[in-house]
């Protein structure tokens, strides 16, 4: 289902029920681009700490927008033995609703607006008719705006603003329009002469409107005014004799009207909050980046490391989607097959159990290990971003840091440790790089032999990560080493220090602490209700 | 006509011969966004020199897209008393060409893009089949890629770079590939053992298709290597058998083929050349981000302030495009309009001439005056910036720069300066602004009131200059005084100091110099070819 902002409102109950009946949901997000920094290739060093990471793209990514969201949602029905699935394609644009709400600026990448151009992707379909949103500051903005609006127009805010007879001062009216409010007192005060219940003043400038406005709501006690857009889109006051009852009939239904203005323009928001508050768990396909935009777009402002950094993350091996077919990239259906392949994988692990299992359900325990590890891409010994608990610490002891004179070539490091066999160069930047040697017996030697060197210089890997964290520590960043939980691999070291961990934030009620066991599929798995939002956002 | 990659080369000579034969041109642009910073209305201080107004924008716009050009073309036709005309609308996006040609990154701006879509803008059409360009330097760096390219292939690179038999150092082939090469090798040399005249490598990676190709280009005479890719999207190299004639004709043919390739490339900009090349007088309307635009994207980097000193400007009230009519804000029909009203202003001055003439041409000396004039939106007292000539220097005597804190708002500057009657306000920032007061000899009133004031302070406009340029001096800009060229205007006083002018560069030649007549009418005109392109981008 193709829901825009023609069909949103109607929509939203059919989305909020499907999300309510599902037993768990598959997302997808296309964006307007990927890196405004380095190309893709040059932001990731295979060698990323999952911090390091994070904070490349919350740095290089943000800017973009999420500009269409696909929600597939899945229902087993035991009786059939099946899933029944809910396709939405939701198209996203941050239209401006009036002139004092955020202007939102969006980078695009020619390189991602060219590929989903050769897909078919549909632009006009997003800026003409994209749903609009607002994160949760915004909306806690513009209910302020409301309030202040319906206070200041029950003559509670600052009645003597406006004063039709102030000669100086900041209420005083300028003299070009003493003319026009001089007539138009005229004109209120004879309606209370005659029978009529209404009468329409001369068409002014928004300005004059409101001063008008104003002057009378603050002033004049049995009038409303109201702000009317003619045929000729003119703007003018209407002003209306009203008694005590009418008038607040009158409020009631402006509040009303204001709370659906309101809702309208948070929004697509609504369905991130319905899923958010669903608890139902969210599968993705390399969903770091959609998991990322997700937030920011629709919830708040990303947070530092230091109070995530429990994102860290999993998994790899996940059929990628380069294969030609008609609707991929459009994000409802990539959700769809993102699904189906989670459902074939679940099942996949039901054939292990004795006796073997056809159907295994998202709730199953089986699942549980993957649930909220993300996706880590192009990081060699990582292999995800654990967002509910410590990450993962790799031995790293055959790894050198080299830095050397911003000459230097790939060829170059090749020449320099010729004699230690094959080698991996992960580029820093123009002046650094990790090198792996194959062997780990190796590292004293190259350290040995480079005592001298002048040109460069090397460090272990431990040595790099203690002066980086030296380097931290001066900066006034806090050291806290987490409780190990237990969760350490086989095949992982321990870790001594994780990094700052979170100081005064609730962990959620969802804390995952049992070992492991990665490697088998390529999925993310989060339950952003459980796990998720509230936990970022405080 | 609308000209997309599509049919853009078909087009090319039509646009070409329409442009020569025109009288005049008249363009028109339509970008993604305005501002990424201040909204306009912030952005544009009524006060704001040419230069800070040009520094502005230069910051705050040139990251949106121009994703439609329009063009329309004017020519006289004696014989029948009236003009022909030529409209081109062109839709422009970069296209990445292939994997090393520059991703752009542009900003879009909510409130533009909603503002185009509520108009019909087919971004569809932009995304999907815009006409890519090229800017100089990087035309400039494409063809020197194509000629490293060539000088590699020709053998006449570093030919010692791969090596089939070197175990070690920069050109030794990794381990894992030996063997690859190894097959290679031998399927090559038994092509000579036979009468076959090609053959196809297995498919490879790109890296090892490169590898190949340098291998055999620099290590074996006659053969020749051919990157191809197969219906599968596979690639592989295609090695032929060849003689000294037919490998010269091949090579014609790349050479031919590259040139192609690098004009298609260079794409949009090729027009923008030919406006230049020609000459021609060219039309706007509020034209100065049309023609910054047209420099930034197509042409080059915009110049630091200093070296376009002579960018200042002209007119106002010309009719505004906001009443509602379909085509309008399509590039092309808002560049025709344009270019109709640019005809009836010129017949307008006909009308002073005696006795009066009918028609003006695009030529007259009449219309000298306004050349190389543009609009500058919402400055109070100057009414163009020059692009030919130093700028002018309103009497700003009745300007006070006022400094206060943080919290102040206009009311509080009205009821400061209350004693002095009607004031305007111009904001600077937070914490700044001008305020100009209707009669000057209050100035000094207000000075000698603010003297023991320690919430604010008051500078004269002629102080706040003064101080403004000892800080740039004190920075290390140079400051350099412009000769007078008799410009001068009644009711402008005389610039003493035009401010930092350009050092060693040449000024065009058509730089103006005879007395300018403004206010009549409300044009922008600007020879891009005679004033424009050499000048700005030295």
């Amino acid at each position: 289902m193709e829901v825009t902002r023609t069909n949103f409102k109607d929509s939203l109950s059919t989305v909020y029920s499907a999300i309510e009946e599902a037993d768990f949901l598959a997302i997808d997000g296309e964006f307007s681009g990927i890196s405004d920094g380095p190309n893709v290739s040059a932001l990731t060093n295979g060698l990323d700490t999952p911090e390091e990471r994070y904070m490349k793209l919350k740095k290089h990514s943000m800017d973009f927008l999420l500009f269409q969201f696909g929600l597939c949602t899945f229902t087993y029905d035991q009786a059939e033995s099946k899933y029944v699935i809910k396709t939405f394609n939701f198209y996203i644009f941050p239209k401006p609703f009036n002139r004092t709400s955020p202007d939102t600026k969006f980078i695009c990448q020619s390189s991602s607006i060219d590929f989903l151009a050769s897909q078919g992707f549909d632009f006009n379909k997003v800026f003409r008719h994209g749903i609009p949103y607002l994160n949760q500051e915004e909306e806690v903005q513009l209910r302020e705006q409301y309030e202040e609006r319906r206070s200041q127009s029950n003559g509670s805010g600052n009645p003597s603003y406006i004063s039709p007879n102030s000669n100086k001062g900041p209420g005083s009216i300028p003299e070009e329009h003493r003319e026009y409010i001089g007539r138009v007192v005229e004109k209120v005060e004879s309606l209370f002469t005659t029978s009529e219940k209404t009468v329409d003043l001369e068409p002014c400038t928004g300005k004059m409107c409101i001063y008008t406005t104003l002057l009378f709501q603050s002033q004049r006690k049995g009038v409303l005014c109201d702000d009317i857009m003619g045929f000729q889109k003119e703007r003018y006051i209407q002003i209306s004799k009203v008694d005590d009852e009418e008038r607040k009939r009158r409020e009631r239904q402006k509040q009303e009207r204001e709370q659906e203005e309101l809702n309208d323009a948070v929004g697509f928001s609504r369905v991130i909050h319905a899923i958010s508050k669903s608890g139902k768990l969210v599968v993705g396909h390399n969903m770091l980046l959609d998991v990322m935009h997700t937030i920011h777009q629709f919830y708040c402002v990303l947070p530092e490391v230091q109070n995530t950094h429990h994102l860290y993350m999993n998994t790899v091996g996940f059929p990628s989607y380069d294969t030609a077919q008609e609707q991929l990239h459009e994000a409802g259906y990539d959700a769809f097959i993102t699904g189906l392949c989670f459902i074939s994988m679940a099942n996949y692990l039901g054939t292990f159990l004795t006796p073997p299992r056809a159907h295994i359900p998202s709730q199953s325990k089986l699942i549980q290990p993957f649930v909220n590890k993300l996706f880590l891409m192009r990081i060699i010994d990582i292999p995800y971003l654990n967002i509910s608990g410590p990450d993962l610490q790799p031995k790293r002891d055959h790894v050198l840091y080299v830095t050397f004179p911003k000459e230097w070539k790939t060829s170059d490091l090749y020449q320099l440790f010729s004699a230690f066999g094959n080698i991996q160069v992960s580029w820093i930047d123009d002046t650094s790089a990790f090198v792996s040697l194959s062997q780990t017996d190796q590292v004293q030697i190259a350290m040995n032999t480079s005592r001298y060197a002048e040109s460069y210089r090397i460090q272990t890997y431990a040595e790099y990560v203690q002066g980086r964290q030296q380097v931290r520590e001066s900066q006034g960043h806090s050291t806290q080493s987490w409780d190990e939980d237990g969760w350490v691999k086989p095949h992982y070291t321990s870790p001594s220090t994780v990094g700052a961990g979170p100081t005064g934030y609730s962990y959620g009620h969802n804390r995952r602490s049992g070992p492991t066991s990665l490697g088998v599929c390529g999925f993310d798995l989060v339950s952003l209700g459980v796990c998720g939002f509230d936990l970022w956002c405080l």
